[in-house]
């Protein structure tokens, strides 16, 4: 329970000071893009794929046009529609690939991610940079006790980008239901009834 | 290798009796639906979950409206949807249950199945009867040798009417292109680039 | 922007005070029964479905014999076997029909859900109470003032349970790495290679 | 209604010649290898990866230690593993890519698909071909009727390899429980019960 409470509190304060980087310029071109596309789809790989699908939901509650790379129905990409790719690398190979095709069609690209520099933001129209893990100073006082263990990570991997790029996205539909005039009666009603 | 040929064989044959006993009017109908239809919501457990999407594919490569119950986009089912549900026993605790929601708003529901009656058929609007594996005589003699593991069938479980749910929808596919005048190239052009 | 910022602090807040709220017996038995498990199999819906899918995810990096409920590979649940249900509601019919082959065949069962009495937490062997949405009191001139807008809720539906989920379950992630000796290494040596 | 049972002919008639022209070679082999695998991971896209699902489901049913690409509970490959790839022209990125990742971690290849010289049969361990759609000669005079929609497809795209691609793995699920000596009823006692 000790090592819950203190990884839930390692996640707390990542949302708090990643919600103060946040920048005023990317979060508003983002919401002005999305609000100007003909269809939205969204990429993601593993635990980023699961988040991108959960902002796709409250998009379709939203009555927003959109669509999951790799699920059945997702038809071609074309001109005028937009490719949202998460990933807090930027390298992953398959959501590169996705936004290279995007690219070729003439859609939009947004990319979620950590990295200014990636082969992902390379090729994308707008990047929001979300904060992942803090880089440490690698002291070799630091390093020695890291092999002991004694600074083993209580959030691993991509764990602290991923609830990040949630709550940014649970807050973009927050914004959407107000440019939009949407209550939440609205979502409710256009909730899967048959899960 | 004998028995991938021999399994083959049985599937081969099970699909030609299966063609033959279609009844028309029950194909016309569907189709009749199925063109009518403003939004068309497919579901289905297991293996014939995988059929039923893989039909759901196509219908959108056919510039329908269509979704399938349990991915992320799927909105509420509504008055004027249909819901096309795929079970071999009707009797699917998943399946059933969807009908009875769609059922509840006023959807439209066609079952594709292998048994007249069933909690499935007796709500469904519309049944396309699929036959799925011969029934046996169960003479004491076959019993013995069934025991003994002679006559152990090279196609288990639900694998004849999957195959013939999975042939049949294509045909249906064909039925649609022919009246809606589409050619494949149309298909093509909105088949998935990034998969 | 402003209402992303004022959204992200709402599901802050949530967070830290669902944080203090947990049962420490709740989650130390949650960890114990997780531990001793011979296979787990988690189901969720909607978006409460993918918040459990990344549980899964990061399980499967711990080297735990994990399923997802409705997936291709998932085998039938059996005596000895763990289902983990989340559920805000503890109401879905989906959830609640599993839980209930569960209790049939002899598996535990620990639901995950923001209500103690509920048709899951009913049959659950666990419950862990994650707090929701925040009950409103209702006064007329509340009434009134909700009508017109004024408190529409920027956080829809189930957001501040699904993003609870996902950030305590990342929370039992830590003390399991812990109790089981694991290294990140080894975490990211499982993680999947191909997406 | 027509149609229907036109397309259905001609995808019953495709099934019996690629019966015939089915390499006993390539198919003992495939068998051979499945048999001795470690571990099993199939890939495919579209309908090719709904088809190899279906394959995988039947294998977890026989109790062989398969993950399907792409899913949540699916590790990383190794030494040892074997990749089934499923893909028509051996050209889809994705599949390819599959296919140089479990090449570079040491892993068998087997690629199901319908031409012998490929991007991915190129790095294949063993290729098992099924023939496709039937190369016509493209005389003026076809062109013409081509053109004007005598001759369009009643089987578009992928689909006579994709049925073909299922009924060949059903095939080969019937050499695998004679020879591991599975019957019927042990299948259905690992099918799943929540579905």
């Amino acid at each position: 329970m000790r090592e819950t409470r203190r990884a839930m509190g390692e996640i707390i304060e990542h949302l708090q000071s990643s919600s103060k980087k946040l920048s005023s310029k990317q979060v508003n071109n983002f919401i002005k893009i999305l609000l100007g596309a003909r269809r939205v789809f969204v990429v993601g790989a593993g635990r980023s794929g699961l988040v991108v699908k959960a902002f796709a939901m409250r998009l379709m509650h939203l009555d927003f046009d959109v669509y999951v790379v790799g699920e059945t129905i997702t038809p071609s990409l074309r001109v005028g529609d937009l490719l949202i790719a998460v990933s807090g690398s930027g390298e992953t190979d398959l959501i590169v690939q996705a936004a290279k095709i995007a690219r070729k069609v003439g859609a939009k690209i947004i990319a979620i991610t950590s990295y200014t520099k990636s082969s992902l933001t390379k090729i994308s129209d707008l990047v929001v940079i979300l904060p992942g893990r803090k880089k440490v100073a690698r002291t070799s006082a630091f390093m020695r006790r890291e092999l002991a263990g004694e600074y083993a990570s209580l959030t691993p991997l991509g764990t602290l980008f991923e609830v990040t790029a949630l709550v940014f996205l649970d807050g973009v539909i927050a914004s959407l239901m107000v440019k939009l005039g949407r209550k939440e009666e609205e979502l409710r009603a256009r909730h899967a009834t048959i899960e």
